[in-house]
């Protein structure tokens, strides 16, 4: 069976494998405070423009996520995200359970926007209401989209006019970056965001992101707030490693290429359905694309290719989730895109 | 340098590294819901003697016991630790971070008795104290040292009398099991613990812990606790793949034999420095070692061994910690004999 | 001034005041175990026509929500709530602080229905997402409305159906008790929710609110999550002198007039502004009225009123909320009417 | 019966009760937004001599304690307190809801030296454990012994060395400071403390405590944090009534001369069993005293007096807890010792 699943749903990427068969009978110390974490940080922190900046090293996605904005709110602050976004869509309420609100916001496009956020502020005037103190946004976004250069700065300004934090989920920050749409650098993301993280898990490591804080009040005693959310990997060395072989060549290192092309296998298949005939549920510039596809057809396609229906059936028609990774297969693409037009021409 | 800093300062076995880069390339779904982890978990199932008991892989030790906890207690109820246990000690408040108290009670060789166990309870009376309402205890402890069947026998008695659930933390279960003195089985776990777990990041994993859970109410939506306290691994079949290798071949399988080989190191180390006349913080039969040396031997150690410092120096001597795993070679153990007899002769 | 500010902007009510001064010289033990308290709890189960129900008596409203929530909830569980609800809009996240989602839902005339609630159930489907196990409601809402007993029975069917508990915030359940629209018996809250508050302050007490849980899982050592909570009052022993007082007499005691009494001055409030061709925000049946207002007029009252203005002034018009309570004298209403017609007027 | 149970068991001190009548009928905003809040926090700032520090009225004391220990404390750290202290021995477990380890120390006569804090903060060094960030103390303790001022400098220059905050909770603090042992002002508590409160409910208030923040980052939006944690108080202006009331007359007011009459009471007692032969659990300069009497004696006193327990029976001899209060009459306090001496003479 074909996946279009998810981007973790493989392992990792060959010289990922590699690094870590390398290092394995190497002894280090636990906990990161190794000699692998440590060049990796330098990596990223080169890459990032920022030789200032924090480099933690985090098991996963959710980790990072409740660690960083417990980090940084005090116990009555709260923040705000879309409705789709995965803290508040897919963690379990994990950020309220370190006692914070999330603030769901209606996105568009799945992307908030400095009109939103300012709605959703003017209900919380004072001490009746807990108060908003950071903007959580995804890049790329639970659906594929981007923030643009213009975008981001408008949320920048936002925050610095209102006094709030701003925190970039990169989960698929791989597959932004490469985006041909995408007009943002590590750099400006650095100047813009007071915290973000570049994703492995879902780009080519087999886990592990790599978080980056630019604000030293959130950095202070983060190990202990890792540590605390039950976050602090024992064998911390083997995140170093992964991202060392991830980012090794710099601009041409794995984690870019792996994500161009998941980007390249995406926009094939969007291009082939749109060629079909088919319509999408917004339009996606990265590694997730979202057809809209008649519910027999879908019936199908799933005796062949494992894959997410995104949302119920309406009207005889369910959109779908198709998610490429750095594994994926051009010739798998094409059996996709054959077998879609068979089953749409019956 | 010659490392015996942890237990987890290598990284896997080669077994596990060869099953993890064996199915690399397979596509499966994520979170644990794939066929290694349910194959694993009945390979578990079966070495536990217990069909109807839950078995969650989890990333850490730290995540496990937040998780089960969390799980396990209602708002107000505590857990009674060991000073000296890992949650007390080493967890950086994570579970007081759930709402909980952990109830220190000062152990008798890093162990919990009944009478100790009782005398803590005896100050909880009303709804002016936190309920105490759980036991933690570790085997391996943090110093090495084992519950015999005839003690845990003894608190599973006092669990049942007081209304107690039993919880075994175990990061180091493989040396326990393993160990010359050990005269209990995993069956007998299943029913004498209301939970506990298998380590494998201090047994020859890369990562991942094998929680098992013997009762239906604490195990009541777990999964759901699992994402919520941030420990839901995106690659979920990573750990299972691991399990998978490790317990390949039951009884003989590598968890067993790294396990016995490390604790055999252990003795070596120990008998070794017995012979030369070392004293010891307690006595410990597993992988674990606290001799008691003269400071300046120590700090001539620690150019050619890396090795913890397990306590301050006190009247010229401190004690430090030696600890062996699946990669120890003799040969390194006899090194370290050699230079230690050198400069204890000195 | 004449303040229409809110139901909690005086004292209380004389019966009240004379009942602590009464007691006030008695000796007794603390924390609500008492003779007053057990006297005052027997005369709500008589009331509620439930023998083995649970009253306990609570400081305040919050304090009522976050522990009665906190105790029904699992750690992954969350609490569906119109987005006016009291814990979602005025609570500062003291749910979110004891570790839960407040799952907010925009709702009709301050209401939940079957269909909003089955709407946001929807995508609450797995692990990934916290569980809503628990409705919401206040009675009367934060706008005045009701709920009747064909809407509060279509909700219970709703709870029963979809395993959620169902609890209505009694603030200002007296106003809705004695209210022209209602149809509800404190016998029918007894049946339909799984538990509820009967408010004082907010209706002649100096202070304090009488919980009733009718689950027994939910009352399940819940003096201990009132202390733990922080809600435990040392001199419990006044809120139960206190519900004595406004409950003596029954059916004709000074909880019912107080609040009948309230709702009367709300209506010839209502009456007098509809004849003057006011419009309003809703139409509240309690003692909450929110006239939508010109910008001027408004300006010129808050020279001789206290008010509240409820939102932001557009097109013009500014929605106030004038409230009434046990205090509330007909010349003061008359006063407020007759102002207003000469603004209006002018 | 006569009371020696609590400084809690009555109501309140005639003139808070007509303050409390006086201003029954007035109308003013809630929250503690009102001027009898204000204008006792202008009264308490003038006794404390401090016109900068912060002054919030809560309802008690616990309420008190976890908003103050929450808002000061970032989520990995932890207070150190007395084992018998209040936060730790008699609150449920409260602190730790708000996600902090209380770090219990075994105190020496109910109090914290130097020398005891600095071997439990030996313990806690890095990024394992949680950061001890608070020291917390009650004055007087709970077993009624006082710090003095050298003891209470020598803990403020351990704070100022270690980066700890020092805080002290007043339940008791009016029995402290007119204590016959006492050597210190408000002034001197607020140059040696970040925080304290005066307490009221047990010293002749209804309920109400005043809380006095020095520090500003803890004052921080520290309303937001007394709403969060369910303590704000709708007719917040009762506290404020009471303390203009409790503190009308500065030195020569009833929150001192109540405090005062119950310590000599207190004495009283203390010197008619010391002629009586008996021993004292500790020595207590203040309105708590703990003579160790025969069981049989204890259970004939129980039969017309109404006190607690402290301990448990051992070796035939029970001690008790006496507790004097502003309401306690001389005749009370001979009619025990009169009873006493008889029984000690059977």
């Amino acid at each position: 069976m074909i996946s279009f699943r998810s981007d973790y749903s493989q392992g990792a990427h060959p010289k990922v494998m590699e690094a870590l068969a390398a290092t394995n009978l190497e002894h280090t110390d636990g906990y990161g405070e190794d000699a692998h974490c440590r060049n990796a940080a330098a990596m990223i922190r080169r890459l990032v423009g920022r030789e200032d900046c924090a480099v933690h090293f985090m098991i996963g996605g959710t980790s990072a996520n409740i660690t960083l904005i417990a980090a940084a709110l005090r116990p009555y602050e709260s923040v705000v995200a879309a409705r789709s976004g995965h803290i508040y869509f897919h963690e379990t309420g994990a950020i309220e359970a370190t006692g914070h609100r999330v603030l769901a916001v209606d996105g568009e496009g799945g992307k908030l926007t400095p009109a939103l956020v300012e709605r959703a502020l003017a209900e919380y005037r004072d001490e009746h209401t807990p108060l908003p103190r950071m903007i959580y946004l995804s890049q790329s976004t639970e659906i594929g989209t981007l923030y643009d250069k213009a975008e981001l700065t408008a949320l920048r300004e936002l925050c610095d006019r209102r006094g709030l934090y701003l925190y970039l989920d990169g989960a698929r920050l791989g597959a932004a970056l490469t985006s041909e749409q995408n007009d943002l650098t590590l750099p400006d993301l650095a100047k813009l965001c007071d915290a973000f993280y570049l994703g492995g898990t879902k780009n080519a490591a087999l886990f592990g992101e790599a978080l980056v804080i630019l604000r030293p009040e959130i950095n202070d005693h983060f190990r202990w707030m890792i540590k605390r959310q039950g976050g602090m990997f024992a064998k911390g060395r083997l995140i170093g490693v992964q991202f060392e072989a991830l980012f090794e060549g710099g601009e041409k290192s794995v984690y870019f290429s792996a994500a161009a092309h998941a980007n390249a296998m995406a926009k094939r298949l969007r291009e082939g359905m749109e060629a079909l005939g088919v319509s999408f549920l917004g339009r996606s510039p990265t590694n997730q694309q979202f057809p809209i596809l008649p519910a027999p057809v879908v019936r199908e396609l799933e005796k062949e290719f494992f894959f997410y229906e995104w949302a119920p059936e309406e009207e005889g028609r369910i959109p779908i989730r198709l998610v490429t990774g750095w594994g994926t297969k051009p010739e798998e693409v094409e059996t996709f895109l054959t077998r879609l037009a068979v089953l749409l021409r019956a």
